[in-house]
């Protein structure tokens, strides 16, 4: 999975039928160190993850197996927000402090 | 998926017979600002998306879910038409204002 | 999908048994000015494509999909041969004129 | 597969409801000099995997044929826990000793 | 297919159970001259390839469809041994002269 973090969000009205109700979230790469990467998804929501938060997403066809993309021509989804990241021993990020 | 806007059209006359009706089109992946990047797909298009719109394309395995291209030789559909991208609570680009 | 240019072939006699009859072709990924760019694939052929011809493959998974390659361990099929790339309003390449 | 180093954990509390139980580990990709390169990944552990060891990590669909992650939304499962890499003639990695 | 050159071995005790008994190669990418590249892989061996061979891997879920790795958790996979390889009518690599 890839470690990001929400910056945005993306509202498409025509799109393919099963999208509807979907959220898109504009998330955005980060480093081990919560600075932000050049590459960027639009994700769908699975958890309900908000603006600044760090998430993990799944990519390609396993971002369909959550309870809310199965058979949705998705290829990114929030799969999880993250509440600690530790590196070699380290506290690298903690929810809820400044990142 | 992927920010693009669509730039243009393939043609294709001698193509895999599951692909026969599936509309081409040339689109270049942007950045969040909408400038282009070097990045470009060929996509098939499920929305009916016109050249110059702002799209998001799923890649990989779930360009086959969309109601066009199930069991189809497609690695590329454009799933959506960008109505609105919001970032850091700005919008970045409104369909059918200059982008 | 990706633009690409045939530009060679590969012959293999010890391969999977599923690969048995399987041509392989050397393709060059394009940019839409149709120059060569770095990267390139080794691609069965599914269309009948020959040597300089603009074509399109399919990667990933969506390669396993077209009349030759079905459940065989393959990830890159041409799966349509270019005749016209418009991009702009401008028509970049057309098959039998230079390119 | 891709070689990588285990150099962290995530904790996430709230997930799709099949991660649940999932180990979430960082993994950084090594070169074969064991060096480590800029790309990192977080991966679901499959064999018990533990800090500073060497691993392989399956990415893709892949990642979801483990006997711990079928069916789950994974996009990169730590498969195997590496012992010996012998390159041109030459051990450049002996699990228990320096790397 | 990316075309690749086997260099060495991975030996890898723990692992997934699926794993028992397939043979894990180190193979580096080649360019169309036979020079490295950058990028390695460590794949599942289908074919009986050796150390110095030119050869085909398939990754992503295309890695799963050789004889030895149905639903096993394997992302590349040795598909074929590569006896020429010829670009532009000129004949770049033949296997058993000096690559």
């Amino acid at each position: 999975m890839t470690l990001c973090k929400v910056v945005g969000t993306v509202v498409a009205t025509r799109k393919d039928e099963k999208l509807t109700g979907s959220k898109l979230l504009v998330v955005q790469e980060i480093d081990l160190d919560c600075n932000p990467k050049d590459r960027f998804y639009i994700a769908v929501d699975s958890v309900g993850a908000g603006t600044g938060e760090v998430v993990l997403i799944a990519t390609g066809s396993s971002a369909r197996y959550t309870a809310v993309t199965r058979d949705k021509p998705v290829d990114a989804a929030i799969i999880a927000i993250v509440d600690i990241i530790e590196v070699g021993g380290q506290v690298k990020y903690r929810k809820g402090q400044s990142a």
